[in-house]
């Protein structure tokens, strides 16, 4: 099975930096590609620069105006904002790893979208060697 | 040579559920990822909701408002919106398997997007042992 | 370590087809996938075609027009604009590989998307086995 772990959110949407979770979750000595998913339709898995949480913020508002909560919209449990969101921004990240660490660039982390929260929710890892 | 199959459409934009004929191309007992990749550039993989067809019908519908078919465009196929909505929703998905059985969340499907049909495509899925 | 080259853009806002950089590297009789990875916060992998140049054009345009250069950010470096694309468009593709060719369908093109140049840029490969 591939390891798994578990994000709580407290806010409706709400981007949280996972990427210490996912490193410690790499096998020793792994090289490849770590594939980080989401089992979820109304969330995301994103990278994006990590050191300015206004950076967060930004993507957040901004996706709230391309996709208003309150759009015109015919799925009736009202977050299809949420399910616009996932679909385009998409359930998985594929990461190079190297000898047991991400290759991730200097600025950049993982996050973990939440956009109909606050919800628990499941993130799995697939280690494919390279 | 990765599994292949062919979607047809009906409709110029058409988001076609194919969990089903991925699922069943996966060679038994196989865990890893399952790479579902798109060779088209007017299409995309994707995944969300499956229960609810009103949620396709809200994708589609609020693509189409971002990036109109008679938007100002300089490619003069007349197909400039669909190469958009495809670069930005991506031409592949990369879905965990273990055990033969795709790793979808219980809401999740995969979805073939047609954004310039009618038209027969072809998907390709290539499996990468875990 | 994953193969790795530079790309230079000498615009802002550049789309470079890295089709044939990505192909070189590809290891002879290599056949499974190729990730393609962006190390920078304020780029993306993308694929679509690459046979009319007005298509790149109209992506540039389009994209500015959804996150314009100047709009309502708080983020205060002045590339709020090229965060937001990054990580919609996202840091990778995943090509499926056979027998040392990148199985690109007949229009398809891997480009690199500066969104905030111009700089020099690194881009990843990591080789997973079919």
């Amino acid at each position: 099975m591939p390891a798994a772990f578990q994000v709580r959110t407290s806010r409706r949407i709400e981007t949280v930096d996972i990427t210490g979770e996912v490193q410690k979750r790499i096998p020793k000595d792994f090289s490849g590609v770590c594939v980080v998913y989401t089992k979820h339709t109304t969330t995301a898995i994103g990278i994006n620069e990590g050191a300015d949480p206004e950076v967060r913020g930004d993507i957040e508002r901004n996706l709230a105006r391309l996709f208003p909560h309150d759009g015109d919209y015919r799925h009736m449990e009202g977050n299809s904002d949420a399910h616009l969101k996932s679909i385009l921004m998409g359930p998985s990240e594929s990461i190079p790893v190297e000898k047991g660490s991400l290759l991730l660039g200097r600025w950049q982390a993982v996050y973990f979208c939440e956009f109909d929260g606050p919800r628990t929710r499941t993130v799995t890892l697939t280690f494919l060697s390279g």
